[in-house]
Order: structure tokens, then sequence, then C-alpha cells
């Protein structure tokens, strides 16, 4: 039985939550439509929406292949599609991808949804990062995995944290089956992976055999040059990493159009679990998802995109320079979407959101990301939202929040 | 973890199957692309797909809300969709029915596997027809459940079958949770529930405290004014009963748009459980199916729609009363896609299918259908796909292939 609304209670109440993951994720879509200067919604800005293109192109494939865009598909994915695919990672640097380690899934979130019912038995130990994505853990959770998190530096996974955490749990009789892993700009923290670090997961999860499963949402937003040289786990060594990107934050993330990548004989184990799950995701989605790719219109927009969001990181990181209460620190992004800010030990992010709601702010308190019940101080901050004045004047009321409550906790 | 591969192959070597479910989709799909008569596809006709309509409404919605509809949406569904389908279900005599009862999913498979996943610990049983929809079984059977067959019969499931079967399991210690159904049309049987018997089924339940799935696919797609008046089991009992319907049938299924309406304690633990396996459906595809319902493009399709499938159905009737052999009997549907003959006692239809696509023909074996091995002297025959002379042509040479091989089984 998967864990539900009991269930999350009690998880929630053990780790010392005070917000459903849930419930953030229905505020940030709420906020979506209010008049508050939403820095927690974690959705790529409509302005980036190819909004004509994609108007015509749905059109024209119902139009002409309406026979198949309509009809239901093969549970793998449109076979244009999953070549594409294929190709997008050839070029990524996973060589001689085929699209037999291929499965085109309902966003990523069906990829760490399928990947995790298919490879954890309850009670295995799954490896997450510290901080790490909500939905990520709610999908290993789901699968009855333990959930221990590893700790992250500027760098990302700390790599004697990660040995000591395994050793740890294994000493205690557990199966440690996988890491969990946002190498690029992750979410929540916007940390980066540093390059030697790849190579001693891979050799850590080599001599522990596990598997990695590597969650590349934001691959093609970077904002710099030693960004864009970034090489995939899945690159390095493809036969222990499970590869998930998506073609939400590049295109649309409403055509909920993803692909999960695994080693051949994974790969038709996820095919198999797919097929019970939802049989295929839209092929409408996907003939658009395929005949984008095929028009570059993915491509040639990437270039205009990093500029967008490297702009609004730019403005945020300069407004937390001017208005972040002293004791404070914060990630800087060399791409995506996120930064985690870190409040003075003892202030509680949570506790201040109400306040800073009122005040015409918003943000994601960090604490639902952090698996070990840590992180009170924390708040996950997107700048993908908002334009560069909003970022700007949200910040600054956002600080005014924080100043405020530890000026009053200090009288 | 999921069934995978291999169990799958145990499960099926357990029950005598010749053919995985997998391997007969991937039969079905491939057989779409050859010169092969296809009465096994169990998908609508391309011809009923409403395509410059849709190409229409697919170029406004984006053009006119591509804000909404290219962005993430919320997890339960569009609330224009939701809206429409509360509206949809009191018309079907769910008196009250609200939103906060509904989870928009990925087809009615997602449904099913996210109502089998939120209810059923492994090894309780879930109750299935005889035979059953693969995708119903493999669902529960991923969700680790027990599964245990009730006959059916002309009408429907057998009552005095079920309560034994819920017996015995209650005997040997099995807590019975569920009861799968697919009351209207069934897939892959043609039969209907006879009304008397869905109120006992619903006494039944009651007295054994189960919670009914009825998947009601083809609700719209009756032939007869009988047939037209038929009432599903939620409409009789809300609180016992899990109400799945589609779009698939009636609009187009590679829009992938389907509901779940239980009570609403259990539709909030549904859509936890979406969160977690896709965060939610195609919003596109979504936003189209609300706009076709808006303009009244479903309705006003389904009287064309009913005489489209009962023309067919009709001209497949007729066949089989011309060439079917001897001993042989076939079940006579007032709505729906699907026809299910059975052939004498011994003979099996497994072992003639390769005969039968060599002659130009393909049906579904009917084995895998039935959780208890049985049924390997039966066969799924759809009438969705191929024009009225196709089909008698597909029947015909099918019942050639029969008579052939019963003559050489007896000279």
């Amino acid at each position: 039985m998967i864990n539900t609304a009991i269930e999350y209670e009690e998880m929630l109440s053990v780790l010392g939550r005070r917000l459903q993951p849930n419930a953030i994720r229905k505020l940030t879509l709420l906020l979506g439509s209010k008049e508050v200067i939403s820095l927690a919604a974690g959705a790529p800005s409509f302005e980036t929406f190819p909004v004509p293109e994609l108007a015509e192109i749905a059109a024209r494939v119902i139009r002409d292949r309406g026979r198949v865009a309509l009809q239901y598909g093969p549970t793998r994915g449109q076979s244009a599609l999953t070549e594409a695919v294929a190709g997008i990672l050839r070029s990524r640097g996973i060589e001689g991808c085929t699209t037999s380690e291929i499965v085109m899934t309902t966003g990523s979130q069906q990829g760490l949804d399928l990947i995790s019912r298919v490879i954890l038995d309850p009670g295995d130990v799954a490896l997450v990062e510290l901080p790490s994505y909500i939905g990520g853990i709610i999908a290993l959770h789901n699968a009855q995995a333990n959930l221990v998190g590893v700790r992250q530096d500027d760098d990302g996974i700390v790599i004697s944290d990660l040995r000591e955490k395994i050793d740890r749990a294994r000493s205690q009789g557990s199966r440690v089956r996988c890491i969990y892993t946002i190498p690029n700009f992750q979410n929540p923290s916007g940390v980066t992976l540093a390059a030697e670090r790849r190579n001693q997961l891979i050799d850590i999860a080599d001599e522990y055999d596990l598997l990695i499963i590597e969650d590349d949402a934001y691959f093609d937003l970077y904002f710099t040059a030693d960004a864009s040289r970034l090489v995939p786990l899945a690159a390095i060594r493809p036969d222990r990493v499970v590869y998930l990107g998506t073609f939400s934050k590049v295109l649309a993330p409403g055509l909920r159009t993803a692909w999960l990548r695994a080693p051949e004989a994974l790969a038709a184990k996820v095919e198999l679990a797919k097929e019970g799950a939802d049989l295929s995701s839209s092929v409408l989605d996907q003939t658009i998802v395929a005949e984008s790719i095929r028009e570059g219109l993915i491509e040639r927009r990437l270039h205009e995109l990093r500029r967008f969001y490297q702009l609004r990181c730019a403005a945020m990181l300069d407004a937390l320079d001017r208005f972040a209460p002293a004791g404070s620190r914060w990630t800087r992004p060399i791409g995506g979407f996120f930064i985690l800010m870190e409040l003075a030990a003892g202030v509680d992010s949570a506790a201040m959101l109400p306040d800073a709601i009122e005040s015409g702010v918003a943000y994601v308190p960090g604490q639902p990301f952090f698996v070990d019940g840590s992180g009170s101080n924390t708040l996950r901050l997107a700048y993908s939202k908002e334009s560069t004045d909003a970022i700007t004047d949200g910040v600054e009321r956002m600080c005014r929040v924080f100043q405020n409550a530890s000026a009053q906790a200090s009288a």
C-alpha cells in the first residue's frame, strides 16, 4: 500500500516538518494567481513558452497525423521522440545510446516513481541529498524506502559523509540500493556537483554496488562556460546510472513530457511498470515535442532561455547582497532556477512565511527538502517566475520581514 | 518493489498463460500497421476522431490560454474539467457529485494503478471477473494483490460464485479488500451486468465490507434503449464505489484523459498518490478535453458514435452466425467494442493465432484475461477498428482456420 495522507503526516511529524509537500505544492500553485511576488513557484516563466509556435505545431500534427497522435501509443513512447531523445543523450556524452534504453514518462516525476517502484523493496535505503527535490523524496518514500540524507556543500555531495552514511546503514543490516542526485543546479539548493566529485561518486557506487538516479532537469539551463561543459554521470558510467531529463524547463511543463534512460534490461522493467501505471503518456504531447525538436524550436531558443534565467538569477543575487540580514548566507548558482538561503541558526523560515506573504512575497521554507529534519533556518528562492524588478522588490520585502523578526527576537 | 519482467513470467507460468499481457499489447499495436484484419486491437477507430475540430481547439486553447495550458497544473486536474466531469457524473445519477470527489488521471489505467496502490496491502484479495481487462489485472497485481476470479454468465458476475469465493478466501485468513468490475459491455467479454445483479453486488459489498472498483469506460457506447438506462453502481451506492471513466472512447485515447471518482476522503488519498506518480496529467490534453465538452463536441457526436460501433457489432455477429464452427458460442453485446468467443472445449485459441495471422486476421487469445488460468478455448474479438466489410471477411478467414484445425484434429 502506498503511503497516503495519514502516513505522510506521520512521516512529517517524525521529520519535524511543519508543512506537507502537498501543502507546499498547493501553496505555490495558489500563489501563481495572487498578488504576491512569488519566489516560491519552481516553475518556468510562462514568458518562455513559445505560444504561437506550439499552437501552430499542435494544430498541424493533429491535422496531418491525427490517426497516430490521437490514438493509443506504445508504452515506451512515440518512436520519433525516443529516437530524438537518444540523439540528445548521445550529444550529452552517453555514447551509443539507443531507443532500447529509453522510456518516455509523464514528467520526470513519473520516471522517479517508476524507477523507485522497480528497484526498491520496503526498507531498502535510498540515499538523497540534503536538501533534495520533494518530488523525488515522495517517490522514494512511496516505494517504502528508508531515506537517508547525505550532506552537500558548495560543490555538491560531501563524499566522506556519503561513505559514512552507507557504512552506517550497512552496519545496521540495511541494503543500500541507490542514491538520488540532481548534479546540475540542484533543486532546491542551486548547487552543482563538482567534476572531481562526479568521479568519486561513481567510484563509491561501484564499490558499494549502488544504482545512481541522476535527475538532470536543468542540464540545458547553464549560465557559464564552465557549467556548459559539465558531464552527466550517465556519460561517465552508463551501466550504473538511471538518467532522467525533461522538456518541462526548455519547452513547456504542461506538455508533461520527460524521459528515463536506463541500462537496457532495467529500461525493459520500467516499461512494464509504466504499462501498468498508465499504458503511455500523452501521445499528443509527445508528438508536439518530437515535432518541436525536429523543427529546431527547442534548440534555437536555448541561448535566449539561458540569458532569461541568468538575468533573473543575477537580480536575485544582487538583491540578496544588498538586503539580506547579517548572519545569513546563500548559494550562487551557475544555472537552473533556485537559490538556497540559510538564515542565522535558530531562525525559523516557516514561522516567518505568513508575515512574508502579508508583506506581498512568498518563498518555500527549506525544511521539507531535508529528509533528516534539519534546515528549519533555510528557504528556497526561485528566480524563474518573476521579472527582475519584482525579484528585487520581493527580496527586499522578504529581508525586511527577516530583519523585523530578528529585531523582535533580540528585543 | 513492483512486479517486473521476471515476476510476470512466473505469474504467467503459474496461470498457465502462453502470452504475456505486454506481448499482447505489442501485438495489437503492431497489427495496427500491418496488412492484417485486426479483430485484436481494443482501440477506437481513428475514423471516429474529430480531427479538424481537435486541431482547431488545440491551437485555440494554446493561443488564448497558453499561460495555463502549457504550465504545471493542479494534481487533481484543471478545474474547468473536474467541474465538467462532476456534471457528467451527476447526469449519470451520482447525486450531489462535486469536484472534491474527482481526480483526473492519465487514462483509466492510471486510475486503476493509483486506487490499487492506495487501498491494497500485499496479499489482500482483489476479486476480478472471469475474464477481466488485462490492464486492471496488471494494476492490481502490481500492488501485490492476490487475484481471485469470479465467474460471469450472460448477465455478468454470478452472485453465488462471488459469495463462495469471498467465503473461501476469508476462511483461508485473507482480507478481501475489493472487487474490480466492468459492468457495461465488458472488456473482454462484451457482457453487461444485469440490473438486479447490481443491487445484489452492492448488498454483498456491504455485507463483507468490500470496495467496488467500477470501470465504466464504455458507458456512453450503448446500442439499445435498455442499455441506455443502465445505472452505475456508483449511482446506487457512492460511498462503496470508486468509479472510473474516460474520454478515450468518445473523443481520443491519445489525449490520455480520464477520471477517478471516489468518496471524498479516498479521493484525497488518490490525489496524494498521484502527486508522487506524475504531479499531474497532461495539462494541454485536459484543456482540450474541457473545451471539447464546453463546446458540445463530445455530446453531439455520441449518437453517431453509437451507430458506428453498433453497425460493426452487427456485422460481426452476422458473420459469426454464418461462419463460426459448430460447438462454438459467443456473447451478444449491447454496447462497447468486444465479443468473447468460446470454441469447443479443448481447442486452444492461442495455438491457432499464428495460422490466423498467416491467413490475414488477428484476434486476442482469451486465456490472459482469466486470472484462474482457464479460457484457453476463448478469444476476444474487437469490432471497433475495422470496416464492416473487413469484419465480415476477417471473421470468415478466422473461422476457416478454426475449421481446418478441428478437421485436422479429428483426422
